[in-house]
């Protein structure tokens, strides 16, 4: 039985707990929150977990095997360097860290003392993104040209991070997880409109090798909330619309080719060929992403393999977010992304696990 | 009555011919087109209109007034300019010409011959923008934050010009037309998928004095149409769906506002406050825009006035096109507009010219 | 060349007369309407078409060929009559008639005369209908099990008809159409809120052998307009939403299908089984219905053959609408339906004779 | 503290539970099932409650006050009887009995023993309903048309019950509470495809006095789920769609008015006139309306009011369910129904007991 504290009850904590809560093998402990009132709702629904605010009664317990911190960012590092310290395994809120020296150094300590991280990079566990993980690796989509994400709504307004922390780790670590491949360069624009002086919206473009473009609109002032993000590929293209319950994703037999040789329409001029076809909304998984993220995590510990969304993940996404910014504050200039760090293989995908443990 | 003469048949020209035909006080006598078998369409529909192979019949022509020019936008400038030496008016397809110096050649010969030009820059004249405009001209929206526009689909791949002179031009003659104030400086990143290098995507911000910002997302590769646009501004926000027959515009009592002084949400650590209202779509005019463009020009050449879509208005629409064609060869560099060409004051507006008609 | 005079030009007829006049083989020759002014838009699009507000002009011009009857439902009898009487064949609005004994009359007059009658189902040459039948036939929905329309909107009130015979005769010529076989009995509910006695909205079911039923949902008072079709088969359903402009057609490999046998849900009490699966959206031809439409008149002209919107498909509409405002009239009582008037056979499909014509 | 015991663990048991436990001032004391794995469920999440598999133990025991029996219909009257008897309130599942007889007994014998009955019409309790019900009363759509309710999807088939009884109580108690009035009489028809003989799919008209009328589309065979009512007025009318998170309530100002005098329009023949104008989105309260409903129940049992939705409100519904029925298998006639049982008067309005509260 893997015991778990969790510190943060706050927006997402509940989720978290409830999730590990109900995954066999695993049992959740304690809860810390600086805030009182949100302890006593916690208390409400667990009458027999120990509740704390201060977390430190988390962190040095040696009952607990895993630190689960869903707190805001500027507090993840102390915090996760504590629990590894005291030899505890860490799940940790995206974005993993602050900078990117922070992630190296977690990573670089868990490595040490044989420890797992994993960065709660939910999405990667939806039914959508994995669905269209198979359809790009089965070349259903053929090469791609773009992706392009719309993640707008009006937002919570953060104290210490602009929108570009806030929402873009979800579209750098699907693209991560997507993409299989180092992005070359990003640059960026944003503005923001109050006095704090962080962004409130921003257009964010990232290039790859292989002539594909990524393109993120991130946006905490919009009246509606969107969450599109479409793949064009050479066969095939696709539209992901996260908000409807059904049909969130639709495969396009749709596309554009280059043309070779002396083709008729050539000699019109065109370079290029359409085609138009059928479209197809293949059934996605009904399953909540954080309830299959919690399982795998508890299986990577018991199996001792690193996660997909380990510490390495995490830092690549990390490493995008500052270079982001970079580009923002110095007027959307490019800013060329070195090879990442590589101390760390990847780490192991969810599919092999659920193999391996079958065996 | 007030005579045309269309040159270019092919997509947009039976839409330009039919309104010019319908609006009272004109009629069109001449159409020509390099092809022999859209001529035979314009000879069936209209026995009485003369058609011919060659434009320069049109354009030299004594009989007619008007030349109306719907042709590749290459083609514009040597048309242009013949007809203005041969005295005639021009109705002219936008982008209004292939760069800068051209239109600003035109609008002075234009000036010299006291001879009028309208860019058919057509969504000036759809209730959806009209009414847009309204609502930003009676500070319903309040100061603007920024203005998003999505227009994408798959696209028809012209042989000359790159998505951007193809679909950017609509969205910088709105914002011309609504914002009413000069950009200060243009981004753009784009990419090319086919061996023709003429980008197929791309991304474009655009910066404005006050804090403004506005975004294009321009793509010819979507499998999926869209057409949304939109606006925040400090009291209200608006979502623009030109794609819908009812209800294009949404006004949202939605928003954010900066906190001064010492509120309780400051103490927290907050610096911005929230508030979620009511939705409101008004009723919005449906009335086909090119015929109160095509009346609006026969107005402006009966009266005498410059339209509000007149060559100088083109001329700042080019004017962008080139920046942010040079700011996507430069790697996305930030590209400074400098203060448009003032030789001519701007047109005059098609509700003046209504009134002033009546009296 | 076969000559057209159309007989009605308000709303419906100008897109006729377009659609005659842009059909090989066929040339419009007149237009009548009672209303002068909307004659002379006929002129200025047709400067070449004689006008008249004398429809005895047309009925009685030996020049004529085919008389079209674009006039209110009431009028369709006299003039088809007439038109019928001097040879002319006739294309003519829906509702055919306005009762069982007037079609019947018309059609023996034609059968005896060699005329052809086509009642205006424009329905069936749209790519969605034609994409349903094929769906059907094909045998890709499995037995049928419904069919349920909505078709509501904020209607023009007609002066002499209710809702069931304006909105009504669309969807009972698709369901003759797809469904190949007669119904056995409707019944309807419906209401008038004005003070004309004419029924506003209706709810009309209509059942058919083998356990199949209809149901429509006409409304004149709705402030949205919707126009949705389900088909509930064994195999596959489907919806119809005719206003999108694509993706007109979803088909859902979801479905129900009775247990057999002792299966361990039968055990459990349940006597039925689920599936869900994928969706696909065939790609629907986007052609102008009335163009196909017109086109097949001609030939079926030339070639001699009847239509399968011939008159006894128009008659066969007119007797359910006959049977569906009886049963509202009688509280909703149930009315049977007797076997259709069988003096002539069904005409030949579109299909058909597309074939006939290239040999 | 009220204490409350649960009998039924399945598919809405445990929101029941989860929103009672959270409600101040109750407190969920013991669950009962028959399945001994949902059991486990209610187990893991509420370590400190009594669970049984014989309801019994929960009927009889001394500690509890109020039994929620979330159990098949066909249970209702025995479980609900002996809770009475034994001095519990009663929160019972919607519909509230197999048959009126049984409702009638249930409503006697609580009011004997003074104890409360709530019905679950969860409905009453949900921010939609209630803005309808505000814009009704506060005659902002004028006198009512029409009431137009789809409420279809793939259904759980429910071996005990039809269609009709399945869904059709859901647009029953919105009618019944909206409209203020008792329906005059219902027709129904509708069709069984399996070999159970339970309809799967109904078309329901109810007539009330005044001209209104109100038509219920539910079907357990449609592969798409919609939950959309139309509700027409004089002065307005509205779209409610229950299925988008928000804007789900549009008021459109549009509509239609009969003529009186001798106006322009009626010489023409029409008798009518249009309005359309804006649409307006109100912003409705997003609670979960089960919570709402709990804390109502346990504030009626402190105040000894009869809730809104108490029995005889339970019974208005199951009275048009049995005449339904009746129609349906007498093939659609009309089934008048008579004036509803008038033993007890009608409960406590919602607002009225909040405002009690305070006072």
């Amino acid at each position: 039985m893997i015991k778990i504290g969790i510190i943060g009850y706050g927006y997402w904590g509940p989720n978290v707990a409830r999730n590990f809560n109900e995954t066999p093998g695993a049992r959740v402990v304690a809860i810390s929150d600086v805030d009182q009132r949100v302890l006593q709702r916690a208390e409400k629904l667990y009458p027999h977990v120990r509740t704390c605010t201060d977390c430190r009664e988390i962190l040095s317990s040696p009952e607990i095997d895993v630190v689960a911190i869903v707190t805001p960012v500027s507090s993840h590092f102390p915090l996760a360097k504590e629990a590894l310290l005291n030899g505890k395994h860490i799940f940790i809120e995206k974005p993993f860290t602050s900078c990117v020296s922070e992630a190296e150094e977690l990573i670089e300590l868990a490595e040490r003392r044989g420890l797992k991280i994993m960065v709660d990079h939910t999405f990667l566990f939806t039914g959508a993104v994995r669905k269209i993980k198979e359809l790009i690796e089965g070349d259903v989509l053929g090469d791609l040209y773009y992706f392009d994400s719309i993640r707008i709504n009006l937002g919570l307004f953060q104290k210490d991070v602009n929108v570009v922390w806030d929402l873009a780790p979800h579209d750098l670590s699907i693209m991560d997880y997507l993409f299989n491949r180092d992005p070359s360069a990003v640059m960026a624009t944003g503005i923001a409109h109050f006095n704090n002086g962080l962004e409130d919206l921003a257009y964010i473009t990232v290039y790859y090798p292989g002539n594909v473009i990524a393109h993120l609109n991130v946006n905490w002032l919009s009246p509606v909330k969107i969450r599109t993000t479409l793949i064009g590929g050479q066969k095939k293209m696709l539209v992901w619309n996260d908000l409807v319950p059904d049909e969130k994703i639709r495969v396009y037999d749709k596309g554009v080719e280059g043309l070779d040789g002396d083709s008729r329409e050539k000699s019109y001029g065109l370079r290029v060929s359409y085609r138009s076809g059928d479209m197809w909304a293949p059934r996605v998984d009904v399953v909540e992403a954080l309830k299959c993220e919690a399982a795998y995590f508890i299986e990577c510990i018991n199996c001792n393999v690193n996660p997909q969304n380990d510490g390495v993940a995490g830092l690549r996404v990390v490493r995008m977010l500052e270079a982001i910014v970079k580009s923002m504050r110095m007027g959307g200039a490019l800013v060329p992304l070195s090879t990442p760090w590589k101390g760390i293989p990847g780490g192991t995908a969810w599919n092999s696990i659920d193999a391996s443990l079958t065996t």
